[in-house]
């Protein structure tokens, strides 16, 4: 599996238009020149763009989900083996915008690893974030969906609930990494987070709809 | 809140003809007799009967699933509020038959407690049973989906999955209570629940489909 | 079956706080004191409230959902069966707050029609509309999602809605009957509802949620 | 959009091991030869296998699902348009392995179109056929669950339920072209299939699952 050094940060492409097709190999290779300046950036296009995206940049390329069906009868489920094949070095699972229930959950996370994909699970609250941190993903990402999209920085509006989150999950499986997102996009908002104890961002809109989306990205980097 | 004392049975009634109406009255008062020799007997009847039933037995009467939405806008949606009014003492929540995905069995528990219900939140496996408890609910029920309805007693076919999973609640939530589920239907099976450290059985056909329910109710207490 | 008379009015309680529990039934007399008036009035209160307020009014009682589950291992679904010995005379299915896929549907409707339930099978545009007026519901009852507690009339903001709907169905099953829904709260609302060729309306927090519910229900019959 | 001539072969590869990642593309190239003989034979890979699939061969490549979302905040959605873009022509709709709410099927439906793809929709029975039909997709499968991955091929085991589709999609939408499926695997089904008026076949474990899929598929045209 690939290494993530802290910090780490997480481009979630969405269905944004401005990131599908070859736009998205476009915006993986800003990230990619981004990335060369020494800091891991992950992204996460949409699945039928992954094998493209992937073979195309050098930095990790994310699913943004995928099931916990295997091999068999599961016409249109996203399998870790195949998200594996198409070049995916990881994987988003149970984003606020694609839930699954706690028993998928669990089995997408086993499917992933048992195909050398590294997990972030996604949740809503610190009780969600200890409940997931016990299904031992490799990070669990805490984004109070509520703040997702609002371009107010969850580690402004709502600093206990990233520290709190990193508390629980300490308690309960301390090998599990905490990303944190919603609102993030600016340098100081990565630079909170870190301090709040995480260990990097999962971020979307800030990057992906900004008009300079390097300049974007830089500026998110910038006091690391 | 009604109290249970160990061991606790409950027993639901799913959408079995034998339990549904008035034959869940019936049903609920066959437990009430059982259950005047002073042991803790749940029943969880449909929905739509929980009033009927809560209305005609002094045991505690539990939903089969509760929803985590509040008062507003969710047509359809079963509410903890609603359920209260209705004479529930308490809801079985994620059964593998209505899963819910994680955001929701949070949701569901929170509304429950605000609401004085029990809460028994069904698990599929050590790992999930371990992220529920992170929910704080009070009782786990950890029932393998392969053995219900089998006939076949999760305590006698893999009783390692209740030792695991009550050694994993009790690191994580220690207050949580775990009851075992799947294929439970003899005294020996409740028995050898105990035994592995659970405080009670969840069961439905063993007894609902029985030729003669009380009959069954009665062999399923009596090495207790 | 219960014969409903157009124009005939369905008042989904949600769960709206003003109408549960012992509230429901208060709501439930209310709306039967004005059908005295000679108009059919319909009320849907939350499932758990059923049993009661069909037990205290002589208007009809229906469902918020009915699952397609018949009887057997299907905990925490909503049978027909169930719902019809509670005292229910009809369901509401596939709401836009409850959404059901198109097999569980047609398994939903059949289910209903078994157990002799009227069902009103929601619909958020023209082609959905035709597409469940071929699943020989009793009704349809067309509700734009976006006008839906907008206190903006369907029949004010999207009439071709309701007439095109009305046209669709006359073509693929001509003896189902339309509903509309969203934003109604007022006479000039049902009238124009009727105008447009349906038969009657389905509404809940113009009702519901106003000030004097007896009174709103007063006005929207006061033109018919 | 691509042109089907009728018997039309769809090959669902499922989550098949036999056809992920590179074995998807021999699976493909298979397709390819034997379609080279002068018919139509369409391959639908997993999701993320299709941009490198659809990148080696000239028959058309169609995704396993496709979802109702568009452009903007639908993390690990398949939209139509990264569907497009990664060289699919078209895509299988509510399979009964991942099932959709009507209004989702609608709104898949329409994206597909304005994405010119071709349209699948898979139904359980002759009403959700009727149903789907109205909803004006290009094909409509109809697959009895119950048949599915059997080996007894629906023309046999039930011929009624093919010929009364077809009379319900030409009442209701004549345009629409039903194909069907589950069980299908030698000559003799696709014959029959079309005897019975349908224009093709819905077809997977049969073939991808046939020691010799090549002879397979070759047995499968040799009565056309």
């Amino acid at each position: 599996m690939v290494k993530l050094e802290s910090p780490v940060i997480v481009l979630n492409f969405k269905t944004y238009s401005q990131a599908v097709g070859e736009k998205a190999v476009e915006m993986a290779k800003i990230c990619e020149e981004v990335a060369a300046q020494g800091i891991d950036i992950v992204v996460a296009p949409q699945i039928p763009d992954i094998y493209r995206v992937a073979s195309r940049v050098n930095i990790p390329v994310f699913s943004q989900h995928v099931d916990g069906a295997g091999a068999g009868s599961f016409t249109g489920h996203i399998t870790a083996e195949a998200l594996r094949g198409s070049g995916s070095a990881g994987s988003i699972i149970n984003h606020s915008e694609r839930r699954l229930n706690i028993a998928d959950i669990d089995a997408a996370v086993q499917k992933a690893h048992e195909s050398e994909l590294i997990t972030i699970l996604c949740t809503n609250n610190v009780n969600t974030t200890a409940a997931c941190a016990a299904l031992s993903p490799d990070f669990v990402a805490i984004e109070p969906p509520q703040l997702i999209g609002s371009g107010i920085p969850v580690s402004k509006a709502d600093p206990g609930i990233v520290t709190d989150s990193v508390k629980a999950v300490k308690q309960i499986s301390p090998g599990v990494r905490v990303l944190c997102g919603a609102g993030i996009s600016k340098g100081e908002d990565l630079k909170a987070a870190i301090e709040l104890g995480s260990e990097g961002v999962l971020l979307a809109s800030g990057i992906i709809k900004a008009k300079d989306p390097r300049a974007a990205m830089q500026d998110l980097i910038k006091l690391i």
